[in-house]
């Protein structure tokens, strides 16, 4: 690894060099889980390979498209590419190899995200695009890769579902980032709490099987609440006037908090 | 809302300053059907955010990316963004208050489609972008959203298949403002015909239940329309040579429009 | 057609320009055949203008924003846009007259590809994206509209899938052009080379059922021959020191290739 990470880490420089190992290890596990996922499901090698791709680059090409004019990573990587159709390549005739891997994939996925975040938010960030959009393209970076890969296949993406926290750790990651990097802390450190953030919010949220809800209706709990409020509020305005005695001491309870029990 | 919009109304500015809070207002609605549309699904807080956010800008980004270095309108309002995440997140959580609300959204809808075409007709209009772009680019940016809404979640967008007017009412109004942007009309004239064409061309089409149709074959029509012109002009340049008395009558009933039967 | 591309071919200008009756036939193949599944598929005219135009024009347009700041065939060429939509139409209205156009639509399809193969490794050449990119964005140009045109509807693109080779196809033109230009060859011959070897592949294919394979784990066997490596290195390092008889032999039989049976 490069040793001018750690010199950087020292400064206060406000551009974040990620040593180039760093984002290439992020795009090969991202083009791994990917080429895993195409064997699942029966796709040939061209769809081995095109899924692949769009996993690992996936997030990058929508961030870097959404920003214009700054370039576009996948274009700009050839050796990277080559790499990567390599890897899926070997993944595909060599599936076999994967299947006792799932803990290793799982917490490499989870490292890779976090690395993809960090990606994200920092050349956000660096491109001055302000707090909101370094926070959301962090997160598209992270989780994007995955979310066309799902599409491609014709299924809703896992991250759109109700599961174990995935988009959630990317943006958690990315919030981290971004708001050390503008309370002020030097680059190096942001990064790294980044990455943390998102493997510590993966692994937690499978460990205690945290997950996202698909259903939550609030409006019965707060109608409720409105409900009470309103009794309250006609109560004491109304002087109680209308209200019989069982009402009153009720309200009474309510606004004294039960003081008359005493 | 902006007095200077009343004002250009009068001049004859030939870009068409659109307050920000008409944008805002149709993004704002584009985000809301989304969000129902993912609570409908049972999708979950970050699938809701997702397709939110994508119903109201997918049109828009899709136009900016089709023309190239114009920006985006998505990274240049991070406020709006962190108001439709909100939103988002509010129908999330208080989807019930939604139920009733049919109409209300089927009309705010309508509107909001309106306007998506006026930003999109009126920005590639102001970017030089031609009569054919202008009407294509003002129809993506109406529509656009809720068909990669669709297709975010496996299904083929509601727009593709037969059914009410939906991008067709888009199409016209990105038509009618185009024919009378470059008609020489004043912009806000052409801005009004545009969402007025919209709304009532959506409103009507539900209302009568006009419908796009799934299947149309004219061939058969047509064969037998060429099969008749056919025999027509082989009679007239045979001289009716090898027709028998019965086809020749027939055919001079044709030519003469029954002429002989008076 | 245009004859300074006969000229041209004489010549060894570094950049290639396709006439533009080239690239119209290719871009009205590819709608013609997405207007056609589109009329399989049962969608109305508006579906069937869109994944009309997404088939002539999806993998172009995949191309130019990945590249960045060259500019979008699709917005530069209205006139094209307006046939497009026309044969859209016809299509959806006329569709009995492609009934037994089944040979025709493939090998217009076939040689649509292949121009598209050279539109998009000739123009990623000009801007000069180095070999890796220059074969990738060819065979995307090729197939790209295609896949995105399957996407839209919720399917798995077929290229992704085991099928006759189209995409391999697109790929393996894509390469022949750009090794032919980067070896120094005149381009309109490599562009000869890339259309010939795309149409050749996809009807080979067709003809004698070559297909890719959606299973392929070459695992076990690969097991077997690091299994018998083991065996043998083991063997001679250990001096077949705890090998039986039986074994010892069996290595021997290995090593010098039977020659002990002789």
């Amino acid at each position: 690894m490069d040793t001018s990470f750690f010199h950087q880490m020292l400064s206060d420089s406000q551009v974040l060099t990620v040593p180039w190992s760093i984002d290439y290890f992020s795009v090969v596990v991202g083009v791994l889980t990917g080429a895993l996922f195409a064997c699942d499901r029966k796709l040939d090698i061209i769809g081995t390979v095109v899924l692949g791709l769009l996993t690992g680059y996936g997030g990058g090409i929508i961030r870097d498209v959404l920003m214009q004019d700054h370039g576009v990573y996948f274009t700009s990587h050839p050796d990277l590419i080559v790499i990567c159709i390599a890897i899926c390549a070997f993944v595909f005739y060599f599936r076999g190899l994967f299947r006792h891997l799932d803990a290793t994939v799982f917490f490499a996925d989870a490292l890779s995200v976090g690395l993809f975040a960090l990606a994200g938010a920092s050349k956000a960030y660096a491109c001055e695009q302000g707090v909101v959009l370094s926070i959301i393209l962090g997160a598209i970076t992270a989780v994007g890769g995955g979310a066309v890969r799902d599409i491609c296949v014709g299924e809703t993406p896992g991250i759109f579902k109700q599961s174990n926290f995935y988009a959630v750790a990317g943006l958690g990651g990315s919030l981290a980032f971004v708001a050390l990097a503008y309370a002020g802390a030097p680059l190096p450190i942001a990064g790294v709490a980044c990455v943390f953030a998102v493997v510590f919010l993966r692994y937690w949220s499978v460990y205690y099987d945290w997950k996202t809800r698909s259903e939550a209706d609030l409006t019965p709990h707060v109608a409720r609440g409105v409900g009470k409020v309103k009794r309250v509020v006609s109560g004491v305005f109304l002087h109680g006037g209308d209200a019989t005695a069982a009402q009153k001491r009720s309200l009474r309870r309510v606004l004294w908090r039960r003081r008359d029990d005493e």
